[in-house]
């Protein structure tokens, strides 16, 4: 179910590309060299795709943020993006193996929410991911912050697309109005449409589910619980829950009489569909550039 | 798997009682009332269950401690206690049918660390559970802080038992160190002693482990990560985790060549052999309380 999005690769509009890159060239030291390529893409840097990206961010550049470089540096050359939700070490290798070097990723490198390296002092797993990165000279860029900020929600239309529910987001809302349908089937629908083989559930399979609101990611327990206290949901829906929080509020307003299921998606595979839609809106603005998404996918196995 | 512990039921050793009872009411009011009662229990306060159980804690009471009363009141009778690892609804529902009213709990009762109850404000659900223990005079103490200090650490010890794995307990040491035996079978184990339906792994079924980490419960991933950094053990064994710090570390750790797995219980059922034990070592300590244990279980279902 996850392919690699290729859509742009082919594309050639000269033309257009030959009028934006002497544009952008005519102003720089080289020029004579530039022109003469002119029939060549234009050189992006890290910086200038991260410029073009926050162009259309609300607010963007914040001043607090965890949207930063994790390595590589804003000034080199981008032969190629690639989009995903942690920058593993798998996807670290497959994006060399396709002399990309640049990855946009929802979620930490280095384990812990602020990617400091010391968080663990003297993380041996952390030196070794940054010599993998520095080796094939990747550079990562979070892109967490802005991308929830962005309206719709990167993350959550992602999401909705890909789960065939576009129709029944309403801007502002956090709520989607649904066809009433059993708990075990919108369960089944998700896992299905997002390509999850495992999930974890709070709720009478038979119940019908209308109003939704669906969180994916690990918004905490204080946010996650609050939703349900303002709105009431048939079903919450998440990526990631503390189990003493949002799982034993949910256990225990459903023992008490209250309505509210909880389906627990995991983590990464809540949020991927976030960082593939990405390719989609990025790609267009990038021209010359393959953007592509490599899914960083369930670490666990089930048993 | 999990059975109500009914132990002290029956067993009525009358002269000590009569002894114990007589001294300790001597010196109180109502002397004649008591010594006309002497052939009943002892009566317990909550208060006087904490002084028992803090007697054997190392430097208790401690100055901060989670380890408070959440409902109820120090001064009350108690007719019956019952340890759980979440103090929830159905756990409750049960203590009173049984007419206990004093439930020992490992975990918070309103869903956050420090039982805020406005954690998040006006909460419906917090308000409800708090007449429900009201109504039937139920008091909840925390039992966190104090049973992980005891020595051998009361959660641990409990699960180990459980398992069967006391043998390689090594006082102050974290690591077991026990016969190689494939990650497989070391899951599979745990799975049926334990009585936990599913588990999420991070690992190759077919390696050996001998060197095991039990973390219990949900340490946080700074001190599971920690944990791995410094003892390299072959599987880390623990309740819960957040996804982006200790599920992607192993991730990682593995694909560049480490070979610590991780196998993740669930909360619950991770430590709820710890409180299942408590009733062993504290039913001697009150000669005439029943001291059951109840299971508060996992909340989900898996699908």
């Amino acid at each position: 179910m996850h392919h690699f999005a290729e859509k742009a690769s082919g594309r050639r509009n000269f033309l257009s590309l030959l009028l934006k890159t002497a544009g952008a060239l005519l102003s720089v030291p080289g020029i004579s060299l530039a022109v003469s390529n002119a029939h060549r893409y234009r050189d992006y840097t890290v910086q200038d795709i991260i410029d073009i990206v926050l162009e259309e961010i609300p607010g963007a550049p914040f001043k607090e943020t965890v949207d930063t470089l994790k390595s590589g540096s804003a000034g080199q050359q981008v032969t190629g993006i690639v989009t995903t939700m942690f920058p593993t070490v798998s996807v670290i290798a497959e994006t060399a193996r396709r002399r990309a070097n640049f990855i946009i990723a929802h979620e930490p490198t280095f384990y812990n929410h602020l990617d400091d390296p010391q968080w663990v002092a003297n993380n041996q797993v952390v030196q070794q991911k940054q010599a993998l990165l520095q080796r094939h000279g990747i550079a990562v860029w979070r892109f967490h912050d802005y991308w929830h900020t962005h309206r719709p929600d990167g993350i959550g239309y992602g999401v909705l697309k890909k789960a065939g529910w576009e129709q029944y987001y309403q801007p502002g809302e956090r709520m989607l109005q649904m066809p009433p349908a059993a708990l075990k089937d919108i369960v089944a629908h998700l896992q299905r449409s997002l390509g999850i083989a495992h999930v974890r559930v709070i709720g009478d399979p038979a119940q019908q589910c209308a109003r939704i609101v669906l969180v994916p990611g690990a918004a905490g327990g204080k946010m996650q619980v609050s939703m349900v206290e303002q709105a009431h949901p048939d079903v919450l829906i998440v990526g990631e829950v503390h189990e003493w929080e949002t799982a034993e509020y949910i256990r225990d307003a459903r023992a008490m009489g209250a309505k509210t299921a909880l389906v627990v998606l995991g983590h990464a595979v809540s949020e991927e569909p976030g960082m593939e839609w990405l390719v989609d809106w990025l790609q267009p603005k990038v021209p010359g550039l393959t953007v592509a998404h490599i899914p960083s996918g369930d670490p666990f196995t089930w048993h």
